[in-house]
């Protein structure tokens, strides 16, 4: 099969064609129609990830078809038997084990869903890395209501622009905050109330005076000092669900203001088989449709990633397989 | 009646005889056998508490008579319908309202629960706040099992040994970190599993290495950046709660291992109706008495507020009252 391969970190991918070894029982391969990206894939070609193993083909986001049938891929290998964290045994599709940017993906039978009939493949691509993050961190861990107020930070990537979606279809009224007053205005053109640009003086206090309430979630994927802003608008008994880190450590949270609020921070990566079953049912029930940002060609893969590295887009980064 | 009254910030307290006013309807006056000291009382003599209205009568903890009943005092007024939050109209007794430090307190009738009668007068005193926090922290919070390892940090207040023996109790492996040689000595005699010095270096890796397994729960009152030395110590799923913050902002909080180990970090103070009643029942079915680290007379309570600010006490301090 051709797959684009990644021969060591800080190269450009390249495509090559690759045997297809016999799967295990319980294993098959997946033909894709299409693949997309997760920050992750730039990480790794950069090689900032622990435990990297070259070659290797990258891609955590798959859809395509086995037989007639037309399926979604669940990227969490070896969750465990404990909804609440991973076990040991776990790892994400698209390294170490080979991933989607390629014709074939081989994956264990049980980590295939029927693929949402109202999506196209590239709009069932993005959806299981990011909805099933997004899932998780709402419901799960956020328990969120409907009749609560959310705030998402850093709109435009992959979960960021899935628990917009989420929100908006659950009937949450949802805020942004963004380093881009373009991506604010896409985010209230999907259906958000409104952002503030976190690039600018007193960005904290105007979204308090904007919103004149306070938030009961908020999902963030950045960290960094700018989270500690955000306990002053939170209400008492909020959630403040932590799915990333990429503005790096935290710092200035003042304990007072956790204790006193009774504020729950919670931590979520990906999703257990659970999640990802009422992910899929969820988008079904609501008919979402990812957003989906750009569309490449499976040999354009290098300059799809060079994008995602820039964090240029808003939604999903999406890799058609011919 | 007699109280000790707080006549500005900065000042001392200063004995005095002051008039008893007629209680609403709901509300009793208890006559005093034994109050306890919190390190609230001691910050409000330094003026570092909001919206202080003076004089006032300090004191949160009490226990005494009313009629021929024997009873301890919820410190939590008006706490509300909502289990996971105090509501606007929360405060707690010993201002704005005035407090224990006199012979006599007016509260709501509602907040008086029959005293343990395995307890002493001062080691009832000595129960309510610091069992109120240290039990919603534990348990409602921070959801506690059996076979579960905790830490408590900075043993020696009252949550926190309180936190020591709840967690004895139930069986619960329960280890310790303090300033103090003398302190951590204290707690394995009183049941913890061991303990080390944070003001040694490398005392988290050293941590790490005598216990040899990681930790389910934490109990800190402390913050700091020594509060984000403690997530690499920590299993999977970890509950992290935090009820106070003597020693500042958290800095260094890596967002990676938040979410890499789907961590709780959890806001806890006082307790509502509910916790207070659980923490009672569980007091007696457990027969826990509180450790007391110092008595004085009512007289001498400037004194007591001293040793409480120095936090030289190794469990509560408690006032006899004539």
């Amino acid at each position: 099969m051709n797959a684009m391969i990644l021969w060591s970190p800080g190269q450009t991918l390249a495509m090559a064609e690759i045997d297809m070894t016999l799967p295990s029982i319980g294993d098959v391969y997946v033909r894709l129609k299409a693949a997309a990206l997760n920050k992750r894939d730039y990480w790794i070609t950069k090689g900032k990830y622990p435990g990297l193993v070259f070659p290797l083909i990258l891609g955590s986001d798959g859809a395509g078809i086995i037989g007639d049938r037309e399926v979604i891929i669940d990227p969490s290998i070896n969750w465990g038997d404990n909804n609440r964290h991973f076990g040991p045994g776990f790892k994400i599709i698209g390294m170490p084990d080979n991933g989607t940017l390629a014709e074939y993906v081989k994956v264990h039978e049980v980590n295939l869903y029927d693929k949402p009939s109202h999506l196209s493949w590239d709009e069932a691509a993005a959806l299981p890395v990011a909805g099933v993050t997004a899932y998780r961190s709402m419901f799960t861990r956020g328990k969120v209501q409907k009749g609560e107020r959310m705030l998402i930070t850093g709109i435009g990537g992959g979960v960021a622009t899935m628990a917009l979606l989420f929100g908006v279809a659950l009937g949450i009224e949802t805020w942004v905050t963004s380093s881009s007053d373009e991506k604010i205005e896409m985010a209230i053109i999907h259906g958000a109330k409104g952002g503030v640009n976190y690039t600018k003086d007193n960005w904290d206090k105007n979204l308090g005076q904007q919103v004149n309430q306070k938030f009961d979630i908020v999902i963030d994927g950045a960290g960094s000092p700018t989270f500690s802003k955000l306990l002053p608008l939170m209400n008492s008994s909020g959630r403040m669900v932590i799915y990333g880190g990429t503005a790096g450590n935290i710092n200035d949270l003042s304990p007072q203001r956790i204790f006193w609020k009774h504020l729950d921070i919670l931590g979520s990566t990906m999703g257990s088989p659970d999640d990802f079953r009422h992910m899929v049912d969820f988008v079904n029930e609501y008919k979402i449709k990812p957003i989906i940002s750009h569309t490449f060609s499976l040999d354009e893969a290098n300059e799809a990633i060079a994008l995602v590295g820039r964090g240029e887009q808003f939604g999903k980064v999406c890799i058609s397989i011919p």
